[in-house]
């Protein structure tokens, strides 16, 4: 028995069999989480392949699933375990050169899953809207248990770990991405690189961060003074403009619109204060199994956005050298309309 | 000016300009770490370019570096900067089928850099050693401040995520992987998920861990018992079995043998007890940039080992839904010998 979302994958794909190795993609086929193996399947079977180090946690997991599980023989090369097929759906955006020489040369006729991939993927299970909500709780809570441990003198990299460990205490797993900590000036680079940089007062923070539950992340980003030095004026109201822009796209983007129009939700409303100058990166992505998805929300994205999609709402201004604002939201697509679904205070927050 | 790693990494790829869009293979090239960018480097010259939300850091961090350092034009194709080379090295294991496609059908004479990667980043630089010890240090640091932590009741998840967070205290910048914490028989899955099992007294603990400074990975697994319920004869004598392995790997690997006599060392040892059955995987793999790099310490790998490289010497035995024990250090050899670059007590600990 073939479930539906690898039926329809391997549908779209047009090939006798799907052939599946990457982690990411694995997991999103089987709901089995590991760092090798590969998936297989055709219309009348499943099998994941894997290895001695996961395969008694495989047969447990995927027992009653439909998904047959078998071990790797050591040593075997992965056209072995595809004799009889003719044509292979493989994702060409994530199969190395290597891999793409050595099925043309075993003389298959390769067809791409990576769209059929990106399109089922884009749009969210019930499930997996739930596994999401889990790990958008964890980060809303965690943020709310860091503001008050947050001293003057801690650094950058104590802040993001105290942050992380909060997180898993509230169930995560892990992080979905490496935290971002930025103190004062250092927030004006959007990915700035947290390091040992101490928080004084009158420092701004922004901190961008986001975990995992049952393989599903989260992503949010919040900017708030420590203590106010009476300096922060222009601070204050760029804030303004990051949040209403922010807020904006939440009540005016509805499903059906394109990645292109939510993006210049934002852009046009900076642009009437002479500031997409300094809104130097796109308005949001996709997330989901990974932190970064399909479709995006970009000046360039014509994908049109439907209800179930979930992505990031970031508008953000950068002035080099001096400041940087970044207001994050994971959000989704809900009867058309946007629904926050990390969702702690965005008001300018004074410690 | 091109530096010597550049240098002899374009050399033995034999193209005329060097063309690196991935993370770790571009922060090997520059030293600095983004998630965008190419470098694109040949016998003149070393250019990164990378996007907005990097290209401050980017600029200062490679001030004076001999790489100059360009913003990564939007919505330019790749072959756009690469105009007037015929021919270029690309890594073949990691650039995607349609990557290639696309430099094919461009035009482009393609060579294969991946094997020139492999063995540059096999030899460790001392600068690269020094930041692998800073990270065994802060590794060692971290497991010493967690064993007096450890409680009952607490989970597999808040015991990771408490060593996590006491890694970051000790100046790491994250973990080179996903920390696994198993009790009791979920340690017989080598790469057990971490997760909600509750620790009680009797338990045996496995930890796998390790973290980031500077780029560079640590990797540390101890196992131990919390409490001694008396019921623990088979376990501790499995557990002498796999330390002798363990430590025969140290006294006996030495510069110019292969990483399969290497394996032999622990595998044979534990093959004169009848245990090599239960020995599951590889005794280890080299680490640096990334937590798994090459060559490998497994059953077949023909690679000879030299002084600078860095690697785990992991011994371990599984017996299915009963216990399993792994020890492991990150290890180096200097003057042909293997020196212990993690080094926290190994002799069984009994909280």
């Amino acid at each position: 028995m073939v479930n539906n979302t690898i039926k329809n994958i391997l549908k779209a794909s047009g090939a006798e069999a799907l052939v599946t190795t990457q982690d990411d993609l694995r997991f999103y086929l089987t709901g089995f989480q590991s760092s090798f193996g590969v998936v297989v399947a055709d219309d009348k079977s499943v099998t994941l392949y894997t290895d001695a180090r996961y395969l008694e946690a495989a047969k447990k997991s995927l027992e009653n699933s439909g998904i047959a599980v078998a071990e790797y023989p050591r040593g075997t090369k992965l056209s072995d375990l595809l004799k009889g097929y003719k044509s292979l759906a493989v994702p060409f955006d994530r199969i190395t050169a290597n891999d793409y020489k050595a099925y043309v040369s075993a003389g298959y006729e390769l067809l791409d899953s990576a769209a059929a991939f990106k399109s089922a993927m884009a749009v969210k299970t019930e499930a997996e809207i739930a596994n999401i909500k889990l790990a958008c709780k964890a980060t809303d809570k965690a943020f709310c248990d860091l503001l008050p441990q947050i001293k003057e003198g801690m650094s950058e990299n104590e802040v993001a770990a105290l942050l992380e460990y909060l997180m898993r205490k509230h169930g995560a797993s892990g992080t979905s991405f490496a935290t971002i900590c930025a103190f004062g000036a250092n927030a004006s680079v959007p990915h700035h690189e947290t390091g040992d940089t101490k928080l004084k007062f009158g420092d701004a923070v922004l901190i961008d961060f986001g975990c995992k539950i049952n393989g599903y992340c989260s992503d949010c980003t919040r900017t708030f003074l420590f203590g106010d030095d009476k300096k922060h004026g222009e601070f204050k109201e760029l804030y303004e403009k990051v949040l209403t822009a922010h807020m904006l796209v939440k009540e005016q983007f509805t499903a059906g619109m394109t990645g292109k129009q939510g993006d210049a939700i934002a852009r046009d409303y900076l642009g009437k204060y002479g500031l997409a100058q300094y809104f130097s990166h796109s308005l949001g992505h996709s997330l989901g199994v990974n932190i970064h998805e399909s479709p995006n929300l970009t000046p360039t994205d014509e994908s049109v956005f439907s209800n179930g999609m979930v992505f990031s709402d970031e508008p953000g201004i950068y002035i080099a050298g001096k400041l940087g604002i970044r207001i994050e939201d994971t959000v989704t697509l809900a009867n058309d309309k946007v629904v926050s679904l990390t969702d702690s205070d965005k008001k300018l927050t004074v410690l």
